[in-house]
């Protein structure tokens, strides 16, 4: 794990670091912002927010654009920030579409050739990654996951996945139900292959009715967000979860698009919900 | 004056515009935050910050990066950000280097040819910017002004150039000496001539001894910033000041950079300071 570069902020620190990554077989970047009381002479070990961003976005998106620092730092919270895709390939049309291939993982694990042997962004995230970060930083093992669209939707399958992984999830204009809506289907069969019932594994809406574990969902979504009808569908995981009574707080915001001016505006409040699961208040 | 794009962001509006600029002769964007108070049926006029940014710049830098619309929206304060030189004009060399051109205006009136009819960010963004924003906007007449880099050296001379103009000034890391530093040497001998007589005007340095305004200077600096030595010199600008007793308060801050992070880390208390100037608190 390599240091690429620290930028002090709100007196901890933001730091990139490069890495080779097994289950993606490539060389990765992150970021990680670390608040002040884990940086240091004497840095105290804190808990991790994972956020996981949207379509065309690298680990650097959410850490320039979201504002989270100030309020993290205050918190005693770390904030790890994984890219979106493998990088530095070049497999036949990864680079064609900002929706398919790089910046556009998915958070799953592909069984389609030429994509299965590197696009395993889900195991990257949910395993490899914590892991890195656990073993090489002033972390401790409390965890939470939040993320935007394509991200949300990583972080919402995170979570139902993997009880016991994360004290709490979030996300911003999350992609709901990938399954029925253009970006998940385009997604899906490229990664998957055609047959739906192989998607089922990594539809959030579909995995509410076997989620063993009953972690609230916090979601936060905008009225004009302009892909809120034909991709983001979050009434249909609310249906999903009143079905079998999954808590979830699906917050609708008059106005608001699906920009990072919408995601600053009420970071700090899923910054506080994932404080309160992590002990931090 | 036509508007582009509007952003929901915390209850208020981020909004970018293009017009015709007479000054410059080209057409400009800008970007301004307008607090919750001056939009939706009934908005109330709200007085302005104006930021300046630094070389490479837009308007949009600022307005992504700095986290300042939180603040903003709780004070009541719009902010305007403009471009950093005139754009579409395809000049002889003007995309040749990051410092100088495109992207480089430094808020001066050029006098050499071919920069002469166009390079008027001076005449921008202190007379017809304002104009413009008074004339369209929810705004009173109290205006502040601060900036970045070569915009912290053109928030320093807009105000020490304009007595009553502006009610508080203050700046990140600001070209504070630039007739004394590469910089500036290659955009003054570029704009201005070769002549350093024709450079004082626009020196904030050099402009102290004669500032019949006694406006206090709020200057902050990183002392891990690449260009403090090479290219920003404060110090001068406090030997200035000392020299003639004008109220400046430079506060530097150990380990940070010249990045955006570093901005965000001290934006609020930048707002706070012109929030009383601008009768806010």
């Amino acid at each position: 794990m390599q240091l690429l570069s620290t930028n002090a902020c709100f007196d901890g620190e933001h730091r990139r670091y490069q890495h080779h990554s097994a289950a993606l077989d490539c060389d990765m970047e992150f970021a990680v912002y670390l608040p002040p009381v884990a940086v240091g002479s004497n840095p105290q070990k804190v808990p991790v927010l994972y956020w996981l961003s949207g379509l065309t976005c690298t680990d650097q998106n959410f850490m320039q654009k979201a504002g989270a620092q100030k309020k993290a730092a205050q918190l005693g919270m770390a904030i790890v920030c994984p890219d979106t895709s493998p990088r530095g390939l070049d497999l036949p049309g990864e680079h064609d579409s900002y929706d398919f291939g790089s910046g556009a993982g998915f958070y799953l694990n592909a069984t389609r050739q030429p994509w299965a042997p590197h696009y395993r962004m889900y195991d990257y995230v949910v395993k490899e990654l914590p892991q890195l970060v656990e073993g090489h930083l002033p972390v401790t093992e409390g965890r939470s996951i939040s993320g935007h669209s394509m991200g949300g939707h990583g972080a919402l399958i995170a979570a139902l996945k993997n009880p016991g992984q994360y004290r709490s999830v979030s996300a911003f204009a999350p992609i709901a139900n990938p399954s029925e809506c253009p970006w998940g289907q385009k997604a899906f069969s490229g990664y998957l292959g055609d047959d739906p019932k192989t998607w089922e594994e990594w539809d959030a809406t579909l995995l509410i009715p076997g989620a063993s574990e009953r972690l609230p969902l916090l979601v936060d979504q905008g009225t004009a967000d302009d892909f809120l009808e034909s991709q983001l569908n979050p009434e249909a995981l609310v249906e999903a979860c009143e079905k079998v009574h999954h808590p979830i707080n699906l917050r609708m915001h008059r106005g608001y698009d699906h920009s990072y001016f919408f995601i600053a505006s009420f970071i700090d409040d899923h910054l506080e919900h994932h404080a309160q699961a992590l002990g931090l208040r």
